[in-house]
Order: C-alpha cells, then sequence, then structure tokens
C-alpha cells in the first residue's frame, strides 16, 4: 500500500520504518524537501523523502507525525483538502507545548486536533489512534507484556478498518483495540497525554508502559 | 476516626456510607445545614450531617466530594484555611462542566481543582485520589474484576499514607495504588475525566470500569 509519512521525529521514523518492513512503499515529508533526517532515514531504508505534498501525492493513507503546533500548516503545504480527498489520514499527535517550561495543551477542552484536522479537510478521513503510546510502543505493543489497549476514533467506517487492520500489523491483539466512536472521542485520546506525561515521570522516565481498559 | 464528608450527591454519599461501615464517625455537610439528602443519609446510618462547617470541625480529615464548580466557595463556608489547618484533604472531585451540553473542564491545563484547594487552603494537605473511576468503584473496587490501578498524589507524605490506608481499607490492593508524587500530579488525574467519559459512552453507559497500568 502505498503511504505517506509527514513528520521526521521519533514517531514518524518509527512508524516510517515499520510500513517499510511490513513492505509498504512508504515517502517520508518534511516541510523542507531536502530535509537531511527525512534524506538519512530513505537511503537506509530504500524508501523515499520528500516535501509534505510528495509524501502525500499518490498515497492511500497518510500519517500525521508532525509537531501538533505545525499539523494544519503541514496539511496545507501538502495541498489541503483537494490533495487529502479520499485519503486515510491516520493522526498519531499529540497537542502539546511544553516552550513555557510545563506541559500545555494546544487545543481547548471541547476541541482535538484530530478534529481539527477533519474540519478543515473535510474529504480526508481522519481517524485518531496510536498517540497514548511511546514511538516504540506504538509499532512494537510487545514491548509492553500482557493485555493492554489502544484507542481508535473516527467518522468513518471504512477508513477505522484500514487502520484497524494496521494496528493489527504492528503487532496490536485485536482484542487490545477499543472503538471509541466518532472522532469527538478524541478529545478523550488527546488530554490522556497530561495523565501519560504523569505515569513517565512517575516511573522514572520508562517509556514502555501503556493502560488496559478492565470492565466489570 | 472522624471525618467530615462534604458534598451529598452519589460521590459523597458513597464514599459517606462506606466510611461508616469502616466504623468511622462521619458527619456529611452541606451548603444548606437542613439539607434533606444529607438528614436523610444521616438518619438511615446513625450518622451526622450538618453544614460545610460542622463537618470540618473535628475531622482529621475531609473529604470534598462536592461539585468542583462550588468546591472553593465550600470550603470558604467551612471556614477556610483556619478550619482546615493540619488537617488531610482527600479531593475526589472531577473539575467539569455539563452546562454547555457537552463536557468542559473548568481549570487550565496547568492547574487543577487539587491544586486550587491547596493554595487556597495552604495549611490543609491536599490529597488526590478516587476521581478517576464512578462512585461505586471508589469504594468497591471489587466491582471491576482482577487488578486495575488507582492513583494518588499529593505533597504531604504522612497525609498520603493515611489515604493509602483508607484505600485499602475500601479494598484496593496495595499494588494497586500508584503515587504520581506531588500535587500537580492531579494534573493528569483530572484530565483523564475526558477519557474516562469517552469510555463510558463507549461502552454503553456502563460505569464498572477502570484502567490497569502495564508497564514493561
Amino acid at each position: 500500500m502505498r503511504m505517506g509519512v509527514l513528520g521526521t521525529g521519533p514517531v514518524g521514523r518509527a512508524i516510517a520504518t515499520r510500513l517499510t518492513e511490513l513492505g509498504h512503499d512508504v515517502t517520508m515529508g518534511a516541510r523542507d524537501a531536502a530535509n537531511p533526517k527525512a534524506a538519512g532515514w530513505a537511503a537506509e531504508r530504500g524508501a523515499r523523502a520528500g516535501s509534505f505534498a510528495d509524501a502525500v501525492d499518490g498515497a492511500e493513507l497518510v500519517v500525521n507525525a508532525t509537531a501538533a503546533t505545525g499539523s494544519l500548516a503541514a496539511f496545507e503545504a501538502a495541498g489541503g483538502n483537494a490533495a487529502m480527498a479520499g485519503k486515510v489520514l491516520l493522526d498519531v499527535s499529540n497537542p502539546i507545548d511544553w516552550s513555557t517550561g510545563e506541559l500545555r495543551l494546544t487545543v481547548p477542552d471541547n476541541d482535538s486536533m484530530a478534529e481539527r484536522l477533519q474540519r478543515t479537510l473535510p474529504d480526508a478521513q481522519v481517524v485518531k489512534s496510536l498517540n497514548t503510546v511511546n514511538a516504540s510502543v506504538m509499532v512494537h505493543p510487545e514491548l509492553v507484556p500482557g493485555a493492554h489497549t489502544m484507542f481508535i476514533s473516527g467518522d468513518h467506517a471504512t477508513a477505522k478498518g484500514t487502520v484497524l487492520r494496521l494496528l493489527r500489523d504492528f503487532g496490536w491483539p485485536g482484542d487490545a483495540l477499543l472503538d471509541l466512536g466518532g472522532i469527538t472521542a478524541a478529545r478523550g485520546q488527546e488530554h490522556y497525554i497530561v495523565l501519560w506525561v504523569g505515569l513517565m515521570q512517575a516511573g522514572g522516565g520508562d517509556l514502555a508502559f501503556n493502560v488496559k481498559v478492565v470492565r466489570g
């Protein structure tokens, strides 16, 4: 499957690498088409690197792994709604800002980055997932032992089905995947980052953790 | 142990009832000392009801189970910092507001209700816990099968020790209790409510659930 990954940070690299391991045709996109991190990754993986627009062009699925403060600009640079029409947009971002020295959310509590992307790109099919774990756990859930949960939300059933298959290919067991419903449920997935940071700090910085939903 | 519970809603009643079952001397406090719900509960349980000030007076531990929009006013009515000096304040509230028809948080993301209480009542010893589960699960964790996690935070070690003993008396196993550190960690505990509501809705309204933290 042809896929674009927007973002060259640890999350973008982890997902893009895993997608190439699974045999997908991946282009890593950056603001600058000559971004050396993207070019280095592409050379190492035998994949492609280019601009945000290059990564979106021809892709069936696009992963948003940009810093959430730059996500809307990245998709505008990629060609906006016309370029994303009919494509699955897997949003794994967390709308956070550490510039003041403490964790702040950049989206108010009656909104989410995923909803902003869906409103800005109405013909894309936005699915929110993976943002509730560290980059390594996203693509290697076996790093956390036993059963633990991955959330998914979105308004488009077919797109969610595509992402669910991808998550299973990453190693997530089917019974670990919890569909929260429409894209407004991304508010919960994104607000959880505040607790995630607390859990990370309480665990001395260890990143290999997750939560399991337990029901009576 | 002499305890006050501020709040007459489902959370206040569940906690106050459980405390009386455990043999504690409990006063349920309300804005109006003649609150019929509090008086009815007290008559049924052989306990006491009164004003917020009555509930705080003489108590070693005070539970904040008021709606978070009224919590600061409740403690002001109870006598403020002087009345709470040296007492453990177990804050189980969630700073939420449904008045617009959708879930909003009433405290910004670089603050929490627990921190507001600690700043307003500097001589109290605020501990945040229990707010991440439904009222019934708070006091009967066995309603959710198997292992699941309860968070606790606060700046005062002795007060946290008191609350940890109380949680064990409620039925929380020792290895279920996760100390997140100082009271600023309450931000994570309180932001989690957005995901909790999503999980509740995804589960068709079932309230007997929780999350378990799983580490590698």
